[in-house]
């Protein structure tokens, strides 16, 4: 008996089907020291404060340009957890496919999922498989829910921000989303674009460093920029943002492709990039730290707390106008992580 | 603007209405002490060792008789941790909802998981909604990551049984399976049941008291009866189990209509049963433990774990055969949890 090539709903039902792939495909891409027998729950220790964050990933295409669902499982959630000044250790995932899903593409997220996992030092430490019926899923959808234990006491909350803070960004805006826009829609105008997905512990574990100067980190995902930004401020009262449109570094292919399809960088997903804010005398230092690694050779200041603006984020524009900078309204790309 | 009365796909675009569908409905039903403001990961502490399971929960239809996804999210979750020996603590949860489901349809559930959860003493901490298009989903899928802290240094493994062993089941099997079935397919003939989904969390506790004479637990859910029993003895070279098939307890109703339909009460599965094995001493005791509770009050011993059987499950049939009981194979019903 070997594994099917395509997905059936028997690979779902909990009997001997279920079992083999499990025990023949994911288990053996998936294992190590700490999840040393399939079962349904999985021991693990770690001292002090847990931080535990949860992503499904929807994303369609799930292969694209830079990596693909399994990737994307791995980096996404990790990043969450670095972002809120945690040491990614353990993830857990939980799969959605859908009947008729060849199991060649599986195998290939798997490896994915393996490889960005030994990159990141996490183990997927237990998992759970459904299959749904042909019309009722997407492929593939990938939960994966992330543990990891604080860098250190100091928590990281945009309530930390101070009027006079830097706003800093990691690196350049809009590659993931109009990656995979380009990869669904065959859109030749943004072929050559890569997604940006990639690991920010490395970055964001050197911007702990810096004590109590770093305030908040968010990566820009979902929404982009515009919407990290506006949720940073947007139940505070005492501050604002002001932020410089030009000071965004965006690859000139994102910058024409954006233009031809009507859309805004600040709004697209990225999942390589992160926000920082910052006290002001620390500011030099954090880009420095930022610029010693590949994924942030491009990280720039892009506007600072303001607290003429409570709640807001004004934008300067590239044409010299000011206006506020809201959440993204409208239709945005769906499916994009 | 208020939410509007079914998901769009902008409710999953990370914007204002992803912002809002979060703050005005989603979080207001679920927000508690420990998960005290939206943010992407939430930080908690746990002395000792911590369990994590995980489950994609993709039943069809998501309301049945005795429950809907949301209370199957948090129980069925919670019940994965509990029969480890762990004591569930908090809950993640991830939705994938289908552009078009009916926004009081998600408040419903909402409110399910919010009621499960209080009844199980577990919070939900953080969570994650994503939206898929219209075709490409099942209306609602719920991720569910649970995280327990260990009751005490005792492991509780399959490995642990030893010859002449007692095999428990805490109650009456087959409700949960057969009570989706009649309610996706309008079968009249199982219209009155109802399913099982229960917190066997307290029962799985009293029996943590036993110490070591308490050797393993499962819940029977997908594959039934069947597959845990075999799961428990599948790796294992020294035991198998005899199981008596007229021991099991299996309501009127569910036997009338799995024969009818063809199927086996075994391999049905069920949200509210587990299978313990113990020390033969420790039997009564267990038994007369589950029976203390209404969810075990039909709690009983349906067999023996047995050295002439390595790796097998004897089943003694209704009518005085003997034959092997195996992993359920063939299409069982998909979309069952």
């Amino acid at each position: 008996m070997s594994t099917s090539d395509r997905i059936t709903l028997e690979h779902g039902s909990g009997g001997a089907l279920s079992r083999q792939l499990t025990e023949e495909l994911i288990y053996p891409i998936l294992k190590n020291e700490a999840y040393g027998e399939l079962s349904d729950a999985t021991a693990f220790e770690i001292q002090g404060r847990v931080f535990i964050t949860t992503d499904t990933y929807v994303v369609d295409p799930p292969f694209f340009p830079g990596g693909d669902i399994g990737t994307l499982g791995v980096f996404g959630t990790c990043n969450d957890l670095a972002v809120c000044g945690a040491r990614p250790r353990y993830l857990t995932m939980g799969l959605v496919l859908e009947e008729g899903f060849p199991t060649s593409d599986l195998k290939r997220v798997l490896e994915s999922v393996r490889r960005a996992a030994d990159r990141s030092r996490v183990q997927v430490i237990t998992g759970d498989t459904k299959v749904v019926p042909s019309g009722k899923g997407g492929g593939i959808f990938m939960n994966t829910t992330g543990v990891g234990e604080a860098l250190g006491n100091h928590l990281l909350s945009a309530k930390n921000i101070k009027s006079g803070d830097k706003v800093l960004i990691s690196g350049p805006i809009g590659s993931h989303g109009l990656a995979i826009l380009a990869a669904r829609e065959g859109l030749k105008i943004a072929a050559c674009l890569s997604s940006d997905c990639a690991a920010l512990f490395p970055l964001c574990s050197a911007l702990y460093s810096l004590g109590k100067d770093l305030r908040f980190m968010r990566d820009a995902t979902r929404g982009g920029a515009a919407a990290v930004l506006n949720e940073a401020v947007g139940g505070n009262c005492e501050c604002g943002l002001e932020i410089l449109e030009t000071a965004f570094p965006v690859p000139t292919a994102v910058a024409a492709a954006s233009d031809l399809l009507g859309l805004n960088p600040m709004e697209i997903a990225n999942e390589g990039v992160f926000i920082a804010m910052v006290a002001p005398a620390a500011a030099d230092k954090a880009i420095s730290l930022l610029r010693s690694f590949d994924t942030g050779r491009e990280a720039c200041q892009i506007g600072a707390v303001d607290s003429r603006y409570p709640g807001k984020v004004i934008l300067e524009t590239a044409v010299g106008g000011r206006r506020i900078l809201d959440l993204p309204r409208g239709l945005l790309l769906p499916r994009i992580c």
